[in-house]
């Protein structure tokens, strides 16, 4: 009998009635015969609920008691669950982070799963329940409450598949599955049938449906992952390794990113070390940097621009004016409003004239590259935000994905 | 060192300011020097909402699940708490029921504790800690949440002392402590210094603030319990089991209770098993049948007439009428507006007289007496239900109450 693991996400469980829905959906996939094991976001907004009951208590609220806080959201969910599933007449069992014996490092609201003990599952699921696991949340060596952070959920199920040698495991969200770009950018989207774990890390990096973390766990662990819709029935996305993703050798999807910020240094000194000058700091306060681009050197100055998120723009600029002296720096410059857009690819880099197209497409559509990086099998140019869909919408048609 | 257990009731931490002056009590008493031992109910009404949305899944929740989800309202405030008490710079640690080591039977939704594992507590107390434990729930030998029913939190509390060896148990609420009678009814009821276990549990009986069922725990066990006001600082009543109280040889107070229905059935054949006959079946479909009276027989023939909580009363007349026939009775009469006034004290039944002064001031004030019974430190009488505030304060009066 094969085990399939199933994720379900806030929105389909946000209330009496979408759980009863998700109760059907797992009976429905246990009368085919399989084992289920099922996690489950917490409700909605309920989360965010707890998180500002905490700041009405303290300004402060400490790391390990948020975590025994927001714990309660999923357990809620999952409790609930199988009372629907019951009433199914599905024999099912709800287990805590810590019944289904998931362990985690001790660091509290960003916990990493170090080991799963699946003694408690595998006895329920050999009693012919299904079982139900609380998302997000573990327990730590001390027997102390932990939680994932963000994307905890998908890791979770991710992870249980992975423990559990299921054949599959199943993201179920409000959207069908992940498109050859944002449906809402580009009308004329196509639903993908499958992708690379590659490929929709790159994707989920800009802001696909599923967390980057849960993607690395299930291509280390080989887990083919279905994201597919809780609401409609209609074939999801199969997100796996198979070989034939090798050769491909055709774009994806096209992404984009909004939460782009820009700083430049203009005039820096070019002499050894002095990126590390620059970056080092920011890196101590956990500013990521993105795309890096240093200009040719002229009179052994060189401009040095780089980007961040929107929302460490204004700790970015604290920290960089700072040392932009020591580094000889004429001026800091930056800009909130740019945004990035990729295509992505496996086997792009081996085949050439994807970023001669890419350039073509955007220079045809009138966009003004500013910065341009890539990687294997993805090419990211940094645009003005207001042009970003326009941009999006003219590679879709460029590489001609509406015809997927 | 002195530890000291506090409870702190669903109203006591009903929002996020409540939950910051429960914090600070808590700070001044650990400053004075004891360890610290907390229990909370949930915030407010949350227990009643988590019961609605069990209800809006599904018409009969699973009672395992059930408690799984009630759980978390207990989770919730604990946590709170401890943010708030780390936030006034006491290190604490909440606590869940299974990390504070309460294991109870498997009874879901009304388990009893059986025996509780100190060790966890004890190991964060060594710490310097104020341990917060989530109050009402446990854990059950096969490693699953349960909850203790009504009076769960007070039960925690009282069992967590005995476990812990507590020099007392205190309880804060919504009243500054126990009354001579209920002061909405009687206004110049007297707040009681002390009371013992025995007094307590009767008048606990007819709605004083704790539940009977914490209260024989402490009994048992010797916990002495303090009840007092957790908004106004104000000394409470302490309930004990000094010897001193055996000779108090008074009045403790007076108590009333509305939720009572009356159930005569008339002309039954007096032979041997008649009562077995009637309350059996009552018994088997949970209904409590308290006070029963059998007339005088006259020709083989007696009226037999019992009180049931009036939520029973409809219950109660099923079963009845279905046995009436075998029983021979003549006819079935019931009603619905009864209430019990009694007077309390250690000692009565060794000094006569309590019962005629009794009769006496009821009869004065008018007050017709319907029924009677006596315990050792109790005398009931059944009155009807509009005069039963006339008659709690005429006997608040007669037994000079209010110069306690």
């Amino acid at each position: 009998m094969s085990l399939i693991v199933q994720k379900y996400g806030g929105t389909s469980v946000g209330d009496a009635e979408r759980i009863r829905n998700v109760a059907r959906r797992v009976a429905s996939t246990k009368e085919q015969g399989h084992e289920v094991v099922v996690t489950v976001s917490a409700m909605g907004k309920a989360t965010d609920e707890l998180v500002d009951l905490a700041r009405s208590v303290t300004a402060q609220p400490d790391p390990r008691e948020m975590d025994v806080l927001l714990s309660t959201g999923e357990l809620v969910s999952s409790a609930l669950l199988s009372m629907a599933l019951r009433d199914l007449g599905v024999l099912s069992v709800s287990l805590t982070g810590q019944q289904a014996g998931i362990r985690t490092d001790a660091t509290h609201g960003k916990a990493r799963i170090s080991q799963i003990d699946t003694g408690r599952m595998q006895q329920e699921l050999d009693d012919g329940k299904v079982v139900i696991v609380a998302g997000f949340q573990g327990i730590t060596d001390e027997m102390n409450v932990s939680t994932l952070g963000r994307g905890g959920s998908d890791t979770t199920a991710v992870a249980l598949a992975a423990a559990l040698e299921a054949e599959r495991c199943e993201v179920y969200t409000d959207v069908e599955g992940i498109y050859t770009a944002d449906p809402r950018v580009v009308p004329d989207a196509v639903k993908l049938a499958e992708i690379s774990y590659e490929e929709m890390l790159e994707l989920a990096s800009y802001g696909a449906k599923m967390h980057p973390r849960s993607i690395e766990l299930a291509a280390v662990y080989g887990v083919p992952v279905l994201v597919a819709s809780s609401l409609v029935d209609a074939p999801g996305t199969l997100i796996h390794g198979g070989a034939e993703m090798e050769v491909r050798n055709k774009v994806a999807g096209v992404a984009y990113d909004t939460n782009v910020a820009k700083v430049t240094l203009l005039g820096v000194a070019d002499r050894p070390g002095i990126a590390a000058t620059i970056f080092e700091p920011l890196a101590e306060v956990g500013i990521s940097v993105d795309t890096i681009v240093q200009n040719a050197s002229v009179d052994r100055l060189t401009d040095l621009t780089f980007t961040v998120a929107r929302s460490d723009l204004t700790r970015a600029l604290g920290v960089v004016r700072d040392i932009a002296k020591d580094a000889g720096a004429r001026e800091v410059a930056s800009s909130d409003n740019m945004a990035k857009v990729s295509i992505v690819g496996t086997g792009m880099q081996n085949a050439p004239g994807y970023a001669s197209r890419m350039f073509r497409a955007l220079f045809d559509a009138g966009i003004n590259i500013e910065m341009i990086t890539t990687s294997e099998i993805r090419i990211t140019c940094l645009v003005s935000e207001d042009q970003v869909k326009d941009a999006t919408r003219a590679l879709h048609r460029a590489f001609e994905l509406e015809t997927e």
